[in-house]
């Protein structure tokens, strides 16, 4: 292959982590694939971490490595930096430190967005750089760049998605096994599925993060995961997944942010999906994002949300586009949306869905009828009941799914029936999403 | 909005139908959103059309209407040209002209690209400039940006698409309705969702050449047509679709390229797909794209693949990447991948695949397993077997499901079965695409 023309762009690793072990792979296995296909060859400056001694089983030059991570972002001989530390510590200072530099950086670090991106998106543009961050969300799909780019002719009406990979894994292995979360879970850390500590994700924060750099994305503002409603994946029993089965649907882990006039609805919790729809044949770590635009209809992307060589994919895929535009020193689509309209969120209780709810109730007559006197006089309409007959003890689990609610209404009506005595445990309750059916 | 900073593209518009009637809409209406999202002003200089008559519903100044396409290609005012017409006579010529000119050229012509693709991506790397294509494949879905830049650090192992809304439409009609091709295409034709003459759509043409441009996008050499194998839906028959369903399958007419070391496959055909796998799950007019990377991993990209305003969109986005480009004068990502190896297609007497085969078989004793022998005859192993009991009038239906074998081998077998006596109709054979289970 001839390097004529070809550009040579440095890159300094910040973190050699699991993802900072790919990304460095990536760079020394597909140099030449990338350069011909980008005109940029990726030179990889150094790598910094603040352990050197562990074996990553790669052949780096010793003198690319480093315990000064300060010291890689100023040499002169890189050009972009990657962000590979994780956290919003070093890796926010760090950050902010190339960007000043005038150093694009490229980053999978989704909390420090979640967190500072209104404060880093602002550093790229006061100093003529950029953030590349499709490692981000979905892993190695890209739709950060579906919705920067390819879709930028729209408005966003609708995002929908799976964003975490360990709570799918979870979610597909209890519904197959009919299996506690306990002890799924558990499993799921014995194979490495998990983390040690799952907080992060089975709490559905790490959803939380993604969901804020999307709706950013999709409307041009900062949104703050404290401002997200979030509710996580524990709650969830086997009893749950299969009454969703009776009625058609399964349960995921669902981030949804609609658009409704000006206000945009964003919330992270348990849905109920049809099975016939995509989003429900998601299975295992997989991710998926629907992105319903005006002008394109429903979109979808999927793929592995998570692990070393599909993130390794989108950051490479990202430090070939911040070289590529480094020398070319065009405007940076990637620094946020500058003239939307700030983001206006709808408040939490005002936003209508349909509802799961499964209710703890004592096997006596009219207690059903109670229930749905309550629901009736906070404007809650039932569409469907199940309760099974042959129940061994009290209580016996009822499931309702209701027409479309507002929150406010659901939490006042669940809060009086979960005092009343017939009733022996906090009611569950998930919303339903429909979908519109496509057209066509 | 301020439009500080803000620099100004001129577009050309060459064809005023359908999808050029979206895209002027489109600049007249989505010029201040895509101008803050990019920073660059997408400003129409001109429609070009030999019908200017005729009401398109757009309030478009009639000094911007023009019938001399050349002209407007050569106006200095216009910086970037969406060649909208069609076919590949004058568009391939005023393609060819503004390439020339260093403007680059946004088009969703898949038959130009199919067929002169590689003229016109020489021409563009010697004139400095770019051809955007999104468009042409997949509707609005930018699955064209997925392989050239979101997926750039991967190598392209497979390639799984329905790329053609009309035939997935009245596949899907067919199974939901258990009704014939003829009266589901006709039916589809009275509705808008198929041409008058659906040749192009029905007997495959159109997926091919989205193939081609998938294929050369993904291995970076130029794919012919004429060297792609390729079966339409017009042999399909509901009871082909009864006992795909029996067996757990649907039917899609796929287009399928796969990578086997140096060696590509390419084709198009009725394929089995497990009734579980997300590309079962595409309906009606939707289009889906599977694309395994081999650092990614499996991916897949869903939406509406053709219509006005989803190709509009995608033109669009095109438009906003060409101006935003021509500013930077930066290397053209988009002229095809240089340093690849070329293509090189095995012949496809050598694919080897599962097949499901139906045949139309006198009802006497022995006839199946003279069947069997000849398969077996030709290497090839039979997976299942189904013949109903209760026939009433012969040839009875027998469905075939095989182990892999090479498609020389199958043609082989096939000619001797299909001369048989005791055989009433050419035996209808379709592959089978099961796909690795995903893992995690």
């Amino acid at each position: 292959m001839s390097e004529t023309g070809v550009n040579e762009a440095g890159v300094g690793v910040l973190g050699f982590g699991t993802v900072g072990t790919g990304v460095v792979e990536g760079l020394l296995r597909r140099g030449d694939l990338m350069a011909a296909r980008t005109n940029v060859r990726l030179a990889l400056r150094g790598v910094a971490d603040l352990d050197l001694a562990r074996d990553r089983g790669l052949a780096v030059a010793p003198d690319l490595l480093t315990r000064d991570a300060a010291a890689l972002v100023d040499d002169p001989r890189v050009d972009v930096v990657a962000e590979l530390i994780g956290g919003t510590g070093a890796a926010r200072e760090l950050t902010l430190r190339a960007l000043a530099l005038g150093k694009p950086v490229v980053t999978a670090n989704k909390a420090l967005l979640a967190a500072h991106g209104a404060e880093l998106f602002d550093a790229a543009r006061r100093h003529e750089t950029g953030i590349f961050f499709e490692a981000s969300v979905g892993g190695g799909v890209p739709v950060v760049r579906a919705l920067q780019e390819g879709l930028i002719a729209n408005r966003f009406d609708r995002i929908c998605g799976i964003l975490n990979g360990t709570c799918n894994y979870v979610l597909t292995r209890m519904e197959a096994e009919e299996a506690p979360f306990e002890a799924v879970l558990s499993a799921a850390q014995g194979e490495g599925f998990a983390e040690a500590d799952p907080a992060l994700d089975i709490d559905g924060h790490d959803t939380v993060h993604k969901a804020c750099i999307l709706a950013t994305l999709a409307h041009g503002g900062a949104v703050s995961p404290d401002a997200v409603p979030v509710e996580g994946i524990r709650g969830i029993s086997p009893l749950d997944l299969a009454y969703a089965a009776e009625f058609g649907y399964r349960i995921k882990l669902l981030a949804h942010i609609r658009r409704d006039g000006d206000e945009i609805e964003i919330g992270v919790g348990p849905t109920l999906v049809p099975r016939g729809h995509l989003l429900a044949s998601v299975q295992g770590v997989f991710n998926a994002i629907l992105v319903a635009g005006d002008q394109v209809g429903e979109t979808l992307y999927y793929g592995r949300g998570a692990g070393r060589n599909a993130t390794a994919s989108a950051v490479l895929a990202d430090l070939a586009d911040a070289a590529s535009r480094r020398f070319t020193r065009g405007p940076w689509m990637n620094s946020g949306f500058r003239g939307d309209a700030p983001v206006r969120l709808r408040n939490p209780g005002e936003v209508r869905a349909r509802h799961y709810l499964r209710l703890a109730l004592q096997d006596r007559p009219g207690v059903l009828a109670r229930v749905a006197g309550v629901l009736g006089e906070h404007g809650i309409c039932i569409a469907a009941v199940v309760q099974k007959s042959a129940a061994r003890e009290a209580p016996v689990p009822v499931v309702i799914l209701t027409h479309e609610a507002r929150a406010r209404d659901l939490r006042a009506a669940l809060e009086r029936i979960d005092a009343m005595e017939c009733v022996g445990a906090p009611t569950v309750h998930y919303a339903i999403e429909d979908f519109a059916p496509a057209s066509g």
